[in-house]
C-alpha cells in the first residue's frame, strides 16, 4: 500500500507521498488551508492536488488538521485524553471508505475548561515513533502553541498557548507596532534579554509595554525589538510551563520557531530535541496501520 | 484668577473652567486627541476651543496629558520618581508665559525598564487632595493602565499593564473576535469567573483561549464570553498586584472601567473608593498653585 499523507490546516496544506515502508517519495505544500475551501469544495480541491497520486491502485490517503473540524471537509469528532495512538487510530473517520479518511483531534480539559488540539497529535505520535519515545514533554510551537504531556505512550494532557497570535497581533495592530521590524533577523541576547524579563512574574500586560519604554528611551535599538518582544512572548510560557519539564524537551515545528524555544529552554537548563515535517509523515504512516480493510 | 483646566490626550480632550477656589463653573470635551492634530497646529485648535474661556484678564491655563509629548504642543521632560506635587509644579514647562503652561509626566524604573505617565500623575494629585490621602494604591484603568504606590504624598513608583489595549486586540483582531459580542451589557458573573480562571497562574496566553474553548463546547453563552474575556485581562493585572494593597485602592477613571476594576477587587476582599473627571481638575487646580507670576 501506499499512503498519501496530508496535513490540511487552517491557512495552508501539506502532503507527502510514503511507501509501504513509510518512506517519503515525494513532497507538496500549497496555501489553500481550509479558510480558503468553500462548504463542499474539498473533495474538488483535493483531486486537483492529489489526483496523480492517488490514481494508482492499493493507494490510501490518511489527513490530518483542521480539514476534520466543523468547518472542514468532514468532523471528525475529538478524542479524550488519556489517548494512545491505537485510540485515535480507531477513532479515524472515513471520508471515502477504502480510499480517503480522516483523523480526529484531541480533547482533555482542566478545572472545566476543555483544551482541543488537531494536527498536532499526528506529530506527536511520529516523534514517538521516530525517537522510541514513551514520555516526555513535547511542545508544538505555532500560532496556538501546544504543550503536551506523554505518559506511557498516552496524550495524558496538554496546554494552548496563544503566543504566536499575540505576536502577530502586537507587531501589526498595537501601539508597539510601528517599532517593530517584524522582518528583522532574530537577535539571540534581546530575545534572551526578553525571556529574562518574563521571569520577573509581573506578566505578559506589564512585560509587553517595556518593549515600548526601552526603545523610547534609548535603551535598545529599534531593530532589537522584535526579538525582545518574541522573548518576552515565550519568556512566560516558559514560566509557567517549562518546570513541568522532568527531562529533555521534544520540539516538533518549523525551525524558525523552534529554534527560538531551543535557545529559550536552553538559558533555563533544558535540553531539546527537535522534529520537523517527518514527524507528520510518521505519524500519519504509524495512524494508517489502523485503516480498515477496504 | 480663573484656571481653565485641560486633559489633552491622545484620542480625545477635556477641559473645565475652574474659579479662584477651583470650582468647576464649565465643562467641555472633544475628540480632538494630540493624533488628531498636525505638528504645529495645537496654538490653533486651542483657541478655537478655549479662546473663549482665556478671553477675560487674569485667567491661566494649565494642561496634562499626551499634549506635553514628544508628538504633542511642546515636550515637558518627565519628572523621576518619587515625586510629590511640589516636584511635578515645579516642573511645569510654559507655552505661553503667564498665560499657557504644560504639566509633564512621570517616569520611573524597575530592574533597568524605565516606565512613564503622562496625566495620571495629575489625576492622583487630585485625588489625594480630594480624599486628604497621603498614603495608598491608586489603579487607573484604561488603555494603558497604570498601578501606582504613593507613600507619604510622594509617588513612589508605577507599572503600566496595556489590558485595556490587549482587550480590544482580541476583541477586533483574534480569533476570538467572531465570538465576542463587544456590544453586550457587563456579565458579572461571567466576570468573576475570568477573574477566577486568571488566578490558576498558568498566565494569559493560556488562559484567554479558554475565551475560545467554553463557547465552542457549549460550556458559555456567546454573549457572555466579553465579559468573561473582560476579567481573565483584569484578573491577570490582579494576579500580580493585588498583593501590593495593603489598604484600600483608590481607581481613577470612567464608570464603565472602575466598576469593573471595584467588583474583581472586592472578590479578592479588597475595598475600592473611585474618583472620576473630578480629580483631574482638582489636581490641576493643585498644581495651578505653583505657577510663576505672570
Amino acid at each position: 500500500m501506499r499512503l498519501v499523507a496530508v496535513d490540511w490546516g487552517t491557512t495552508s496544506l501539506r502532503g507527502a507521498l510514503l511507501d509501504a515502508d513509510g518512506a517519503v517519495l515525494e513532497t507538496q505544500s500549497h496555501p489553500r488551508g481550509i479558510l480558503s475551501v468553500s462548504k463542499g469544495g474539498f473533495g474538488e480541491v483535493f483531486d486537483s492536488l492529489f489526483g496523480a497520486w492517488m490514481q494508482p491502485p492499493n493507494t490510501r490517503c490518511l489527513i490530518s488538521g483542521m480539514a476534520g473540524s466543523q468547518q472542514g471537509w468532514i468532523e471528525a469528532p475529538y478524542c479524550a485524553c488519556p489517548a494512545t495512538p491505537a485510540d485515535v487510530g480507531h477513532a479515524i473517520v472515513d471520508i471515502e471508505h477504502g480510499r480517503i479518511a480522516i483523523v480526529p483531534g484531541l480533547q482533555c480539559e482542566h478545572d472545566g475548561v476543555p483544551d482541543v488540539m488537531r494536527g498536532e497529535e499526528v506529530q506527536i505520535f511520529g516523534a514517538m515513533a521516530l525517537a522510541g519515545l514513551e514520555d516526555g514533554v513535547f511542545v508544538l510551537p505555532g500560532t496556538h502553541n501546544k504543550w503536551v504531556t506523554v505518559q506511557r505512550g498516552r496524550v495524558t494532557g496538554f496546554r494552548t498557548f496563544m503566543t504566536g497570535e499575540f505576536y502577530a497581533l502586537l507587531g501589526q495592530h498595537s501601539i508597539l507596532a510601528r517599532m517593530l521590524d517584524a522582518d528583522a533577523p532574530l537577535d539571540g541576547a534581546a530575545f534572551l534579554q526578553g525571556v529574562t524579563q518574563s521571569g520577573n512574574g509581573e506578566g505578559l500586560l506589564h512585560n509587553a509595554f517595556s518593549a515600548r519604554t526601552l526603545p523610547l528611551f534609548q535603551r535598545m535599538p529599534v531593530a532589537e525589538v522584535a526579538s525582545y518582544l518574541s522573548g518576552v512572548l515565550i519568556g512566560e510560557e516558559l514560566r509557567t510551563q517549562s518546570l513541568r519539564a522532568t527531562g529533555d524537551v521534544v520540539l516538533i515545528g518549523t525551525p524558525s520557531l523552534t529554534d527560538r524555544y531551543a535557545l529559550a529552554l536552553r538559558s533555563k537548563g533544558v535540553a531539546t530535541r527537535t522534529f520537523g515535517a517527518e514527524a507528520t509523515w510518521a505519524g500519519l504512516y504509524a495512524l494508517s496501520g489502523f485503516l480498515d480493510n477496504p
